[in-house]
């Protein structure tokens, strides 16, 4: 492998990993990289051999978080996983102490001209809070930095939940956006995607700006949210007669919601509807459609049911809006689902 | 749950299945089906807790042997995994003695009529060999005396490999065909589906007549067997320039080939190939293009690289395709991927 594999955007802090490799005296590491950086994996595999004879095994099964660590590359005779691009998450349960390393990777863009691009739509709006995913967190300084020369006033928020860094979301956290709602009028998302700002929209009920640093575009998210709420509330209606219900329980180690599965299973029961408890480890629309019920409810990654809407042909609710099928919580109770 | 959702064509033996539930004093048990009978799973689990009270939690995840264990789902709190339609594999290391019941399960299915049909175009061939699938292996002694009632000899094969009843064959293990092919003039195939008869064929170098009972037709596979060889001839030759190869590694409990993964890279590299080791739960079109080498070989399940050929867009060899294009193997020489 040459380093002309390697992205050009991110460094993979190699040389740092390889301290730790010898520290931890690991002969093989499983290497396990985000979606969009799996191709970097044979280039990050060759650098490891060269830099400290480290062999390597890696993870080709998708990966959307550090909820999902390759626990399975110990069983290939690996000592040490290495996780990029994800923090680790505070207080998961890794279980039997895992060996597993969280490498967070920068991307090198520059936030800055994507910033001042929003600050002009921003102008007058009062308040605004700064959030982003963790490839971005870094650049959150410049972030604020720009918009206070645009004479804004920028918030940070702390973070809590499932996030480490001031600022940062997650799909499943974003304890950064509402622990500062209140102080805020509107919040500026830095990065990529719609899922995140849209988590933000709909955890905090404010307004939500995207600015985009890779295409340097800024769009505002008010009709997706009302697009996805129509979305939300449909799936609640066309689950109501539904007789056979799964309650998914995920079985990645940062996504398994047992407890909640158990009770949402328990309650369906007590309600008079058929429901059993169904793990998965990856929801796709194959299994959905083998297992043949007629509405699912799914307590992994929040994002899972959002997202994905269109891939399942059944409904597929959020432990909230069971509730509100169940006539346990109101429509105007609406909350959007979170690990805590 | 009802009766009414069982299926008409299974009996899936669930007072003995209770009794091992209550022997293993399990509370709450893990119930893994194969994909075609993972829609009877909701039923299964109500059918459990009315007989003897033991709660479930079904796997989703795509099913398809012994080899896959849904292990998770001892982390789902379950005490035994009750794994329904397959036969357990000998000698498969299952770790931490893993608590796992396999439940043989057997198509309801005549074989006669079909062995009717198929002996008429078998007559004359010589002594035919019999082979089927672990659901048709009760109804085998049915196939033989139909063929004998029309004048034919017939022959079963001895276990071997992975399989445990006579005649039986895997998608991973021929031996009950190889080990009688010098005795016999053709194969007569019981059941559905294409691989399972294409790999007698490629494994024991005989022709293959199909008798499906399921829609009651007969059908040769030679045309079938020539196509499959030219397509692995050309993913032979089309992997010959490739500069990035992954050699695959499965982590499922019984798809596990580390050695061998980790001999072919090493052969790869002394032959001045590029090449590194990749670990897949399921190998997916879109896991092996975010991973973006220019060629695979696989030490999975041997029906992954074969009946999967037209969903990569890049080649994926077997270990012995593998060995032809190093120039390790004549083409002449071409066998049939097996576990042993």
């Amino acid at each position: 492998m040459t380093d002309s594999h390697f992205s050009d955007e991110y460094d993979f802090r190699l040389e740092e990993v390889c301290a730790k490799i010898e520290r931890a005296g690991a002969a093989r590491v499983g290497i396990q990289l985000p979606e969009g950086l799996k191709r970097h994996g044979p280039a990050v595999a060759g650098r490891l051999r060269e830099l400290c004879g480290a062999e390597s095994v890696i993870s080709g099964d998708p990966c959307y978080g550090a909820c999902d660590p390759a626990l399975d590359l110990l069983d290939m005779g690996c000592d040490l996983i290495v996780n990029f691009g994800h923090a680790e998450l505070p207080g998961m349960p890794i279980e039997s102490d895992a060996p597993v390393l969280f490498v967070e990777l920068a991307a090198g863009v520059d936030v800055a001209p994507v910033t001042r691009k929003a600050a002009v739509r921003l102008a007058g709006k009062g308040t605004v809070g700064l959030v982003t995913t963790i490839q971005h967190v870094a650049a959150l300084p410049v972030a604020v930095r720009t918009l206070e020369e645009a004479g804004l006033k920028a918030r940070v928020g702390e973070p809590g939940g499932r996030a480490v860094h001031p600022g940062q979301v997650l799909g499943c956290s974003f304890r950064a956006a509402t622990s500062i709602a209140d102080e805020v009028s509107v919040f500026l998302f830095i990065g990529s995607g719609h899922f995140h700002p849209l988590g933000v929209a709909l955890a905090s009920g404010k307004d939500v700006v995207v600015a985009d640093p890779y295409v340097g575009e800024v769009v505002e998210i008010n009709d997706l949210r009302e697009r996805i709420l129509r979305q939300r509330h449909a799936a609640i209606t066309r689950a109501g007669d539904a007789a056979d219900i799964g309650i998914i329980v995920g079985t990645k180690p940062g996504q398994r919601r047992l407890k909640l599965a158990l009770k949402l299973e328990s309650m369906a029961r007590e309600k008079g509807r058929r429901a059993c408890t169904i793990a998965l480890k990856e929801m796709t629309g194959d299994a959905l459609e083998n297992l043949g019920l007629d509405a699912y409810v799914s307590t992994l990654c929040p994002r899972a049911a959002i997202d994905d809407y269109f891939r399942f042909k059944v409904p597929v609710l959020t432990p909230q809006e069971f509730e509100i099928l169940l006539g346990e919580r109101d429509w105007e109770d609406y909350v959007f689902d979170e690990f805590h």
